[in-house]
């Protein structure tokens, strides 16, 4: 394994994350906010380490990144960015700690949503929107990005694109892996234009509307205001950012067809689609239901509040529109089953994967045709495809670590002191990359401010590994993947 | 599939706890109870309807039962059992309705012991005992003691055994199946007997000696006192419980080759059994501390109500000496996480299997070996034996299924209307056959009294799935079962 040039790769994503704290410098100049120092003192030390590291080990003589080398870049990258991208904000007053900065960056990133800031409104808009950027940036992926703005990585493009979107899925577009990229990232930067102007017909004002677009597209969930988008009550503004959600949750290999190639049944083609608009509308109308028998909501206000907050969960985007830990266990229950599904393999949503959720349950189904007729070969199919035994046995091996990973992260909550209520849903709502979780601490009308220091990094690492799935993580720790 | 040879089989199993039921009524007779008459029209309805059903049905031509025959007689045997089992507890006046007194006999035939009674000691001794026997008799199996007694139940006892206990374990002892069956059996009444007399010893009477030790070797968890276990302040008492806890937990299998192979390492050489009693330790010392520094417990308090409640909820067998719902998070998230194991494979145990567990945390594991070096073949091992891929498979979906289990059982506790903890909890404490969950309901020191009857319908049938594995309870729903 080349390290030297694995680095000089981070270093280049450091100084394309100096670079993007430009913006929010800008933002800040614009509304005279003193944080505009914190942005400049950011980008300038993010460019200075990246750049040195960059020009320091960068090898001109590797043509090829392997498969290895692609999974260090990506690991180590979103270290990076994580921890540089807390720098401007400690650096603005708006954050107490390290721990608190890193934890509000690493959860913007990974597109969590997972705030530590009490009163969001207090804070500058300038923070607010390197938060709303970060979701965006890390939603897509800023990796992808890299692969489809530099050639140069194209030759490695492959490896990185894998290591940072690893979800089992069909692997390209368009036969160059930067056109992919591309065009993924065009169709993101299209959805994302598309809701920030409905928003601002819907009347949100310019600011608000962009980072809540960026929040949504990229199943983030960081809001501008304290009521989250529960601060506009009209139905227009909610159902708009419901519908984008669930547009986000959705493979966007499936909305590239859509746009470029006008299939316009791709959603309903695609088997793990189905199953995943299902699951939407299912929960979502149980939840009606239960509003309506428990609170006496009208059907629209019902319906409204059931969606929303269905999406917001299923896709892992973590907006909030009402206090759900209130409402009716059954309702509550069907919420928290939704937390260990996450949106579609491919698409901005995070999660274990409705794909992987799919394939466990086909093959668990599947035993029972091999119990009545124990010789038949019944292989696990999506849509018309089989799906290879080696993916079915990855997924399953997957699904044993993530389950094995949110143990740990609760039992780790637990042993700080935190209650069993709120171990278990921040655990999973980290590295789920949810969000907001139950009970009142860290449920959605709470914050993650009052967590002990070690809880803040813990779940700041459980974010990166449910990002990055798992494994593209975990293996930074294993000697094998650094020796030659 | 001769489906009136099933038949006839069911009603031999049904004849047997006619039979069973004479015990109680023995100790009805010698308290004078009451009861005595519950029993005898119990064991009369039993006798009559188990005959009517075997020598209407029987057909003297099959020599041979198939795969599909096995699971459906042993599927609709456990249902029968659980329900005929119930009738004299309804008959005795200590059970108000149909739906308490089935919950309570499943709950005793699973060996789940989870309890609608509010007061224990205020029940006759013979439907104490009743209880105690039905755990005994569902530990080892009923099944597989009819194909250890019954010569001609041997030639399809194969198909039974494999579908009373369906763990992935080594098929059998001896060459013939109805040996081994008896072999299991002789080694279980040892055991049970050894504790009995070490209760005795402790200062327990007769009675209840005979109903604890009943219980333990069963994994069961119905105690004679209010207070469970904690009725006897004894540590001796307690240390003896808690050993005859971890042995129940441990695969038959090792006891046999202990008892009549005198292969003294029989434990050590299992590398299930390693990992299962590395887990119990290594969580009884979490706890340890935990109590030492939350509660300032001595030592030797600590260590044996760490021991005792951790054997207690690994096993699943459910009795109790504190209530640990109160103990310090890191403790109370440790067993919430044992809830999820359960007892070895081959061992009276309920829950998923600590194979199940390792063979999955291992293969999870093995894809770290496949990322680094994406050729390498890397086939999951349980000591020097590689797990067949079918096998793996297929423990994945059970993995799979018993989740979907757990996660509709909560549901629809939810949709009743329990909290959120209580269904949670009873969900799986009910489908793990543990018995008591967490929270103030159905914790250590709640009930099952107060759960509307819908919700004691749907744990009987969750207790059922658990048991049997799952796939003998489900398989009964798929029509190709009864086919031809």
């Amino acid at each position: 394994m080349n390290v030297a040039f694995a680095i000089s790769l981070v270093g280049l994503i450091c100084l394309g994350v100096g670079l993007c704290m430009l913006l929010p410098l800008a933002v800040a100049l614009i509304h005279a906010e003193p944080g505009w120092l914190a942005f400049l003192g950011g980008s300038f030390v993010c460019c200075l380490l990246g750049g040195v590291l960059f020009w320091s080990f960068r090898d001109r003589r590797v043509k090829e990144l392997n498969h290895r080398e692609g999974m260090a870049v990506v690991g180590l990258s979103w270290l990076a960015a994580g921890v540089l991208g807390g720098l401007p904000l400690l650096l603005s007053g708006d954050f107490k700690s390290w721990a608190d900065a890193v934890f509000e960056s690493v959860s913007g990133f990974t597109t969590t949503g997972a705030s530590v800031l009490t009163n969001v409104e207090a804070a500058q808009k300038c923070v607010l929107f390197w938060r709303a950027l970060t979701h965006w940036l890390g939603g897509m992926g800023f990796i992808v990005l890299g692969v489809a703005v530099l050639p140069f990585l194209g030759v490695g493009g492959m490896q990185l694109y894998k290591a940072e979107a690893p979800s089992p899925t069909p692997d390209r577009l368009v036969p160059r892996i930067a056109d992919t990229a591309k065009a993924l990232w065009w169709i993101y930067v299209l959805l994302t234009a598309a809701e920030a102007l409905l928003l601002l017909l819907g009347g949100m004002d310019l600011f608000d509307s962009l980072c809540h677009a960026m929040a949504t597209m990229a199943t983030g969930g960081f809001s501008t205001k304290n009521l989250s988008v529960g601060h506009w009550p009209s139905p227009f503004i909610q159902w708009v950012v419901t519908i984008f959600m669930i547009l986000a949750g959705i493979n966007f290999t499936l909305h590239f067809q859509l746009f470029s190639q006008r299939r316009w049944d791709a959603f309903w083609r695609d088997e793990e689609c189905r199953f995943y608009l299902a699951l939407t509308v299912g929960a979502a109308l149980i939840i009606t239901i239960c509003l309506w028998l428990a609170q006496g909501l009208d059907t629209a206000s019902a319906l409204r509040l059931a969606f929303f907050q269905t999406a917001t969960i299923l896709t892992t985007t973590g907006f909030a529109t009402a206090d759900y830990t209130l409402w009716p266990p059954l309702a509550l229950a069907v919420l928290t089953m939704l937390l260990f599904i996450g949106g579609s393999a491919g698409s901005t949503g995070g999660g274990p994967k409705v794909m992987r959720v799919l394939v466990v349950l086909k093959q668990s189904l599947a035993e029972f045709g091999r119990l009545i007729h124990p010789r038949m070969v019944n292989p696990v199919k999506l849509g018309r495809r089989t799906v290879d035994k080696q993916v079915v046995a990855a997924i399953w091996a997957f699904m044993g670590l993530y389950l094995a990973c949110f143990a740990l992260t609760t039992l780790g909550l637990a042993a700080l002191g935190l209650d069993g209520q709120t171990a278990f849903s921040a655990a999973i709502a980290c590295l789920g990359n949810i969000g907001p979780g139950l009970g009142p601490i860290v449920g959605p009308v709470g914050n993650y401010a009052s967590l002990p220091e070690a809880g803040k990094w813990l779940l700041s690492a459980a974010m990166l590994v449910g990002r990055l799935e798992v494994y593209t993580v975990l293996v930074l720790f294993i000697p094998g993947l650094w020796r030659d």
